[in-house]
């Protein structure tokens, strides 16, 4: 730990050559909270919850599938499976996005993109019943398979 | 306020029929914050700043033009401009992105595309030094020139 | 009727001139039919039905959206809406789509895009039940706003 | 055969998790058919055709290509080689799309996008002559290589 | 002339906001060659010219369209028409663009993305013949409809 | 040497089948240069340079792995790494970028989409201090790893 990714000796901004590291099975959870207001929690209750939550279940696995067109430095990957759960929570709807690849780089950045996209299509969705739903602790949960091994202590 | 957007009144998901509304200048502000723990904000400090955040800043100007590619039920519209800046605070590297628009529906999505997008590619930059880095907060705090306006009451 | 669109007077393919036409408001309805064998029908009938139908709308509304990128010479155009919706007939899953512009051109093949992206999500989901499902009758049922209007008779 | 594919246990949908799967290669043949009506046949026997053909098969590689993109629940994959054949026949245009790879997931729905996404670019092209063009018996008519091989009886 | 589009006053780089801005007819032409050397111009001669000069016009055509995708400063627009053409000359293959708008900014951006994505598309089914091709004098010839008209003065 | 690409023996275009090959590690490295007149090129000296060259860096790597969306018949491969570099010299701004894989197939176009979308985005950041800046000499220059090695007799 404690390099900076991406950043070359001279300074500059590189993809980093991936080329030539063993294809190992790497998997990487993150989780995320859309924070609603009680006052507006009730009305969440009432969605039609398996069309709404499916939607952003949905752009959620799209969106960790565009990853690469998203995040500038990272490489395109083939992806073994990445799938996104929402529930309903006393904070508001926590999103929790699971990516598993078998190949040289890890799958964190999959995983994260899987949980903003859902998270902001949740906004989307809920921001006529109002307008103060924040997003907020998007972190790394758990991650295996790279160099080092990750657990939120929580998890 | 207070109602479900992209909810018809039978309970099934749909894109708002925005034809015959009027097109006016519509304007947002979304703001974010990429919470970093103290002892690893020093090596923030030590970046090759111009590359990295430019390269946050344009993946995220780039994120928010794919919106409607991200979010199931936005509209494409056109984009008078679209920026996006990141500062070094205190708590981590607050992300603000601003998006204007002349269009029958609102640009707060846009906004939010582009902060969560600029977000991650924080995180992918930095993840080296600190696996426990938090994209939170992430909120409208300002919005003029549709139905209703909103400022964030610290704003 | 009867011109080639996008074939020139020298016989080579272009993408029409639309500039100096009237921006009215254009709106399409295409629908297609999932053919799914009497016996397999059954299985359809249990399906966990709001996840699975609202994934093929959702994926039909964003390869709506995709129209321009997938059909080389559609212009882009922004979308006042496209709906898709999707029933349970006695022959198998019926596709509607009806997309809505104000544009200077028309706007079937968006809902083309939507009809067939539907079919084939619905295909992949169905696909471990039967291999033998067919995606049959994608036409044009309704179209008003352009040169000419249409109605398929029996609509 | 007989379960449906991405629903899990518990009802929600999923990508469906193919790590530790063999690598082995597969390969799909799906058709369809561009009816056509009689009187405006002879249109199409004096398209440009080298021209207006390669469009609509270049479409079709192209769409092929963006069937993760498109599908939800599909992975994306690795493609060993993706070719659209479109022929003239006595109903219509007749389009043929073969999908190979070598991964530890099927490419039937590549071969499907690039089916549906050539369709529409020729109706894109005739619609002009003819606005009763219909896209039909798009089915599956032959796979090999997972875990069962299908070929339709009549091919 | 004389200004760094897209740098602010402060040194940072911004999208333009072309808000208030008159929509105007905009139209612009890029050209480029693709030298190809004398002992290989014969091999293009016995091209099968429909196909392979059309995928190159398509692929020209697609890469306009993703233009804003392609430039991060870009503003997606409305596009009117948007055109490429592709002749053997003395020197090698010439690629022209003309991309045609009605918007608050100007459209050479989308020509020049058209011109060399057709060049690269040439390269790639010509690279077999020889590996010397030179995708050169990528340049504006015209441009009208903007702040300031441009002609090349050997146009 | 001395084959035509992506066309079959009967004269039809289509994707190469790689399936079998032997995947190898494979580099490309591609040039281009952006030629300013010598009386512009004093500004660009003056460019807030870690932005400006940062944004064509990334646009360049985003390009690049964009590539087999931009070129038809390319297939989508997994990329080791994938860099853009851009110097300032007496005659414009040199483009160079070089593209790694281990795949079945090589990655030459990579490198070429990376150069012609680094290009263009300089094109748009400079096009107000100059309407005649000519994007030229787009080459191969190396390349190692196939069925021939080749090397610029400059490089």
């Amino acid at each position: 730990m404690g390099e900076l990714s991406h950043v070359a000796r001279d300074g500059t901004v590189q993809m980093v050559d991936v080329s030539g590291k063993d294809i190992t099975q790497r998997r990487a959870k993150v989780k995320g909270l859309l924070l609603i207001q009680p006052e507006h929690r009730k009305a969440i209750g009432s969605l039609p919850k398996g069309d709404a939550l499916a939607i952003a279940q949905i752009a959620g696995i799209q969106g960790g599938k565009k990853c690469s067109d998203l995040i500038p430095l990272c490489h395109p990957i083939f992806l073994s499976s990445l799938n996104v759960a929402i529930h309903l929570t006393e904070a508001g709807l926590e999103i929790e996005a699971i990516a598993v690849t078998e190949a040289q780089t890890g799958v964190e950045m999959e995983a994260y993109a899987a949980v903003v996209t859902a998270g902001i299509t949740l906004i989307d969705m809920l921001k006529g019943i109002s307008p103060t739903l924040e997003l907020t602790r998007v972190r790394l949960v758990e991650k295996t398979g790279g160099k080092w091994d990750y657990r939120e202590p929580s998890e």
